[in-house]
């Protein structure tokens, strides 16, 4: 069931079909933690309804912001979205295949929220859309980082959200893909719990130190956000 | 300047030596996170004055704790402080270099806390024992690593704590060995504070997932522990 929904930034909306994949808090913790400079071009990979292409152009000064996205229902509708914002002039989206690119150099920033879980880690059916945006089906982290790496200017910066769990992948295969780990967050439910989510800022090229920073807790109490989490929700 | 320290478990003393390395809060949360089993076989790498080995030896039913020490005024006071606890039965201290190392798939666990940086990182003399300590001179992490590797059986669990900066030099080179990082905890002076050590544990041969625990925070407030430091530090 298709439904449009108010993103709670400058007026802007998505939307968004419930058949599909919805986005979620890590979508916008992205599109926060991302650090898009003024005039900077942007590549948002697995770009799935826009949510990120279109938080990114409400809170940045980017030039251009270009999503990517395998599944042309998906597409369309993050298409769509654009439109209904009034944003054709800053933000595309292109139907097509990561592993397909071929822009090189291209990119000041690239942004990725990718499928979490191995494939073959659950079921999952490759012809079901949550799926594909779920696991590892249509493309892998390695996938994910090769495109980026080619896509990104020398020095340009890869922010992603994933999960804890996959962590070792995570870094081992950005650093083979010469895309330095320099910034990292964990996100936490609450004070004292494991983490949930993790924030990863890398540098094209960067040399090897990683600053891991403070957690960011998402919940005060239930149902209570922090107020670190209501900035980096609501504020610019 | 020498003295004798007490270790506040058990009755357990240690002989340290001011102008040498002084044991710190790393070695005795290294101690408490390995876990050992009753009767198992334990190595502890760049073992310094013995603290690890000796609080292994109180907190755990090892059978028999070794500890590897490449200076030999380190080595020499490591081999006191274990005569002087009375425990020559169960531990005993090699002065040696851990590159040497010539035995193969004989412990059950392996634990260390290495020199934390790079060398060339900073001004560093080889021929001071606490630059030997603290910088990579005489060890890399990677020599590090492949030395757990051989001297663990397969299925054997490798403990470390390091820097978070390192982070990801640490989990590369631990799964180059095999050594699958399967859990890990940053340590935090206080709550919302970017972490200071991370604990390690990764299994040899073991299958990729991380368990990113809870955090461990040190301070309440200036001078005075969280309770579950105090765990950490006086539980059993």
């Amino acid at each position: 069931m298709e439904r449009i929904d108010d993103l709670q930034l400058k007026g802007l909306r998505i939307i968004q079909d419930t058949d599909l994949f919805c986005f979620g808090m890590d979508a916008v913790l992205l599109s926060t933690y991302a650090q898009v400079k003024p005039g900077e071009k942007v590549l948002d990979l697995c770009c799935g309804n826009g949510a990120v292409a279109l938080l990114l152009a409400g809170k940045t000064q980017a030039e251009q912001i270009t999503g990517i996205e395998l599944q042309p229902k998906v597409a369309t509708l993050a298409g769509r979205s654009v439109e209904l914002n009034g944003l054709s002039d800053r933000v595309r989206i292109v139907e097509g295949d990561l592993r397909e690119l071929t822009e090189k150099s291209a990119y000041d920033v690239v942004t990725c929220n990718p499928p979490y879980m191995v494939s073959g880690s659950a079921l999952a059916n490759p012809e079901d859309a949550k799926a594909v945006a779920r696991h590892e089906l249509c493309c892998t982290f390695s996938d994910v980082a090769k495109a980026a790496k080619q896509a990104l200017v020398p020095g340009g910066r890869f922010y992603l959200v994933h999960r804890p769990f996959r962590l070792v992948d995570i870094l081992c295969t950005l650093r083979e893909n010469q895309l330095e780990p320099k910034r990292m967050k964990f996100v936490h439910s609450y004070v004292g719990k494991e983490p949930s989510l993790v924030l990863i800022e890398s540098i094209r090229g960067g040399r090897a130190q990683l600053n891991v920073e403070s957690p960011l807790i998402v919940y005060e109490k239930p149902d209570v956000y922090t107020e670190e989490l209501k900035q980096w929700y609501y504020g610019e």
